[in-house]
């Protein structure tokens, strides 16, 4: 009973998925977490999003041990485990395999910052990680994924409250946020992203990126304490 | 109650942007204006589209203050004040970050006229007006977005009440016209128009442009006195 | 009274083309023919497809003009009025801006056959007329595109009957057949292959174009006496 | 009565082509086979998929003759047979014309492994098959196309229960499975991949494939003893 929230959360973002058009079959999942107690819910793993309840939601903490449900967890719950467990702002995490994210990360290529699209939401190129060491791979992979996203961050400098997103390359995109809510949305803001950009690129292989007084302009429009985008 | 004419005009304009699949989330915005009256509706800002309803809809005048409604006006209002006080025709303006149009944008080049979808509407390339001075950017951003449209156009040698779309470069398009409808309807001709000029360079990279009597027997089949399309 | 047949067929072949993706806004007509009468039903002007009814259809003879209906027709009404009035074997013809084909036409290439869908339809890349001359754009121009597409078929040694689609360069496709239904299943063909042709570049600049042997082998297996395809 | 259940697969299975976006009108086909019984239940020739029911399924043997049903099988019925004839451990064939699988097969080119999306399915390129030879193409074409399918799995080493997938170079791809419903996900499988390796292609020229480790660790998560992936 205890857990109702963030299952109900979590059941909720994963329905948006193939709603947004981010997924094919079972190819994504949503986890919903509460830092306090820490745990999360997450998709169980290879069931269809029609199939889904509320209940079949697995509650996982920190270390990836099932606490709740009688289905086993995502195959990338590691991943989700690594993340919340390092990073205690956020409460939601996304991955899908969305085509245009899905292809810059085949293509091991960072999104270029082309637009105000893509400056609403984050002030540089959308990382991509490069592919992990065999070791890591044949090792304990997924939670591997995590550190490999935390580590490349941070030899970016960059940090995870004001990046949400990143590209795993020759993998797929993973996105976070405060809510499971928010993750969402920045899986399909990223896709939309990643469309342009492809398009952006095929029409000018030259065009420059945003310079920096409009990139600065755009993400304070929507974030910070001088933000007048929305009603809050 | 006086207001209720424009703001039934803009709910439905800006109903019409998710039906044509020209936004993402909030990422559009239309107006509805009175010129008689000097004042415009337009969205609220951030609001999604499922929660819109008539009377969400804020009035400002042609200086971008709130006449009325509770709600925070779109960002983007005091570009639609800028263009409607200075544009005295037109009574519509639509901004969207529509996927085809924008990447020219970002790509910042001009649509060129590649066929007679694009004649039947206008006679020269789709302009794509610079991005705006750092000084212009760090100051009334989105004032002087209006006046960039403005000064592009007016560089150009060209009339507003022709030429009814325009994108801004780095950022997205913006249509209008004498309704929001027919602000609405520019922006998905604007769209297609854009999506069609990729494919043609990518498939043909030497295509060229449409020739001057092909431009004007589409143009005048639908604009002027001796127009023949439609039932008016 | 007596044209109801062909305005019920010219109705429901409107109606497919939003619903079959081929139409943005009114971009497009069918009409349906009655070679015996010598007469034809098409859409009416500018209408919204959602606004069509089988009254509203407009029938005209081969000549172009208005033989029943209040309405005035489509402008490209004097184009299908020669087709019907040349090629005697064919009742039903449509014009759209489908996005793939229309982009083939403005990039004024013939779509090479690359593959067994296309060979399935016809033997050779599907044609592309060039522009016209200024005289013929400037004078009686709709009609003149009728001329252009019998012109360029027979200077490519093709017959009408066993090739139902052509583009028209820098305008769009044009395809025909014995019913309207069968001319909207053409367009509907039309693009499909065009977009796959795009495609097929894109993956392999130097593709090479179907060998005889499988063009026979495929269009055979649905055209001709020993067609095995279907129920009939 | 006794091949109720291989119809009622097939019907369902062909159903889902539509649904899941891979066919235009009866551009497809899927069966499903009772290997023990030695025949399967196909789709009609031509009939379009709102028209099926699961009574219009023809039950074939596997040399290709009607056992049951009224109407004449799917054109591509031999290749069906020949694939259940040879390869006892499946039983569901899917054909499309899908738009992105089929531009690599008419480029002629293998798919690249760029991505875990593909590793998650198979450990190799996606196999393109030669063209036939004009002898095989004349004579019993479709019988021969499955002997090609056939024979370029064994001339690259690979097995048909591991590669459940394959481009007929010029033509379009097929898909197989232990049931008609794994035939069909894989074919949306090998759509979603093709998309995504053009557009890798594109954003990447010089795009690497996937590194061994990688496609080992992504294949093994979903098959194999050690798989994790799913409830079984």
């Amino acid at each position: 009973m205890s857990y109702k929230n963030i299952k109900e959360q979590a059941y909720e973002a994963n329905m948006q998925l193939p709603a947004l058009n981010l997924v094919l079959f079972t190819f994504g999942n949503v986890s919903a977490a509460d830092q306090q107690k820490g745990v999360f819910a997450i998709k169980p793993s290879g069931v269809p999003y029609e199939d889904l309840t509320v209940d079949k939601m697995v509650v996982v903490d920190f270390d990836g041990n099932s606490i709740e449900g009688n289905l086993r967890p995502s195959s990338d719950t590691k991943t989700h485990a690594v993340l919340y467990k390092n990073w205690s702002a956020i409460e939601g995490i996304v991955h899908t395999h969305s085509t245009y994210a899905t292809s810059w990360a085949q293509a091991q290529r960072a999104i270029p910052i082309y637009g105000t699209t893509h400056a609403d939401h984050l002030t540089v190129d959308i990382p991509c990680a490069p592919p992990m060491s065999d070791e890591m791979i044949k090792g304990n992979y997924e939670y591997e994924t995590g550190f490999q996203i935390i580590k490349h961050l941070e030899a970016l400098g960059l940090s995870y409250t004001e990046i949400e997103m990143i590209l795993v390359g020759n993998h797929a995109p993973f996105t976070w946020g405060k809510t499971a809510q928010k993750a969402v949305y920045n899986s399909a803001v990223l896709e939309s992203i990643a469309q342009m950009a492809l398009f952006t690129q095929q029409i000018n292989p030259q065009a420059p990126k945003l310079k920096d007084s409009l990139i600065k302009k755009h993400f304070d429009r929507k974030h910070g304490d001088g933000a007048y985008y929305g009603q809050e």
